[in-house]
């Protein structure tokens, strides 16, 4: 029997990642490229799937800010961007036009976190949280099955946390200084020691202080949401020495007060990597594309 | 036609609210009574539903920690409460057993939250928070239509937010000390300034800190949640001098960051108090008994 195909689009601020397939082991195509102007990027974004004359539904995480919603007039537009030429782009109604297929759309955590809950690390839960730390931070999920939208989207990067005893650095968020982004991203980073993340040696300072503030942060997460689990990904969750330092300030900040043995006892499955790697992006636009397909629950 | 009667139990650490009727113009029957025992409290509580033969279930709206996940073991239970005798008690169960009718349980402020979703100020809204700020801070609400839940419930009093400036208070919270709940709650007032919230003047200095853990607070809600609404409530939030300030701070600390309407230009419709005031939480839980009577969506 033919198997339905789907497309998956990540799109970036940096680059574009577009593939073809049905998940983490049936991927037929794959290919990257460049964000530049929204002309020609979404150009090649069609040009890679008009390849495929087999597709039944198009998927799209993308970065924002950005209009989820389905039942708004504005759904599928990257909305108020600073990113230059993309605000107020109508990104899922182009590919929906020019391909001829379904296209679903949402924030490139949210397709993360939908792609680590059908293949990687959230499989079987109905509420947990994604975080990337990464150039931005940003952060998606479900609750009770949904995919984590509302007035617009969450924007868990800019959650505001206390500060760590002597730390006097301002923070690079350019519209809250020294929000979560601002103090962990890895502009922040680098901006804090001098150097990259991935050149920073494990018991380098600045590595303290991001401790400080991702614990801060997950502990704000569980206040809010009681997630099942918390899945830390994105280029600087790559420094894999950070996730039991994390496990162990989050357990001392929530002191006892959450009572459940999966931040007592098991904490070591309850902050976790993503299971699909670099991957949980691309392949969660596929995910969005699929759950776009099926009946509602 | 006979019209259905519902019973309604707002379960606090302090007092007991029971209440028959079908909404906020359709209670024929209230009492209130102290909280001692389980055993005496309940008992008062069975009894009083027993005066009503014609009930087709029960809400309840308890204190916590509590287990509100009815594929549970311990669903329906009060679990590690601190409140002495209270620790591992069947509450749901109990009423199931000896009122013979179907019991729904979920915590005080996810029931105020459904309470002002049916008749109150979230009406029409599938996402949004519902925070008490009283002798406690707790917070509930709806995501996408559904009550938050997951690991276990919403702590949203537990959240750390930064210290204002020049603030030496310590926070009375036993777990986590200066948390949202020991800088803001009834008794946190009243330890910083040596009046009971009720006694103070608005220009009194305690309120400059008050309106700064709250907008921190809300702001993290806002960039986890994405609420269509945000309702306070609770007695300190009696002290309504303090709306328009945390409205104007929230704006401030989010920096045109959410760009939005309801942030940047109705944010008098978007932070507001509840509509049902002090009857938010037992009309809430007469809405958790009519919910688990209604076809599921």
């Amino acid at each position: 029997m033919h198997q339905e195909q789907f497309g998956g689009v990540e799109a970036g601020g940096t680059k574009f990642i577009c593939a073809v397939g049905t998940g983490p082991d049936g991927l037929t195509d794959i290919k990257t490229f460049d964000t530049t102007t929204p002309e020609e990027t979404l150009g090649h974004t069609v040009s890679f799937f008009r390849r495929h004359s087999d597709l039944t539904a198009v998927g799209i995480g993308s970065f924002g800010p950005l209009d989820p919603d389905p039942s708004s007039a504005s759904f599928g537009y990257i909305t108020s961007t600073p990113k230059v030429g993309w605000a107020n782009t109508d990104f899922a109604g182009r590919l929906r036009s020019e391909l001829g297929v379904r296209v679903a759309f949402d924030t490139d955590v949210n397709a993360a976190a939908l792609g680590e809950h059908r293949w990687g690390a959230a499989t079987g839960l109905d509420t947990f949280i994604y975080l990337t730390v990464g150039t931005g931070v940003g952060g998606g999920g479900l609750c009770r099955g949904r995919r984590l939208r509302g007035l617009v989207h969450p924007e868990m990067g800019h959650l505001r946390v206390p500060r760590a005893a002597g730390d006097t650095f301002r923070g690079v968020c350019p519209y809250h200084g020294d929000c979560l982004e601002g103090m962990t991203s890895g502009p922040a980073v680098r901006a804090r020691s001098g150097l990259p993340p991935d050149e920073l040696e494990p018991d380098h300072p600045a590595w303290t202080f991001q401790v400080h503030y991702l614990s801060m942060a997950l502990v704000n997460y569980i206040c809010v949401l009681s997630p099942e689990r918390v899945i830390l990904g994105g280029g600087v969750m790559n420094q894999r020495h950070l996730f039991p330092r994390i496990r162990e300030r989050v357990q001392l900040l929530l002191n006892g007060y959450i009572q459940t043995a999966s931040i007592l006892d098991a904490i070591e499955s309850y902050i976790v990597p993503p299971l699909l790697g670099n991957r949980s992006g691309v392949l969660g636009a596929i995910a969005l594309a699929q759950e776009a397909c099926e009946p509602a629950d």
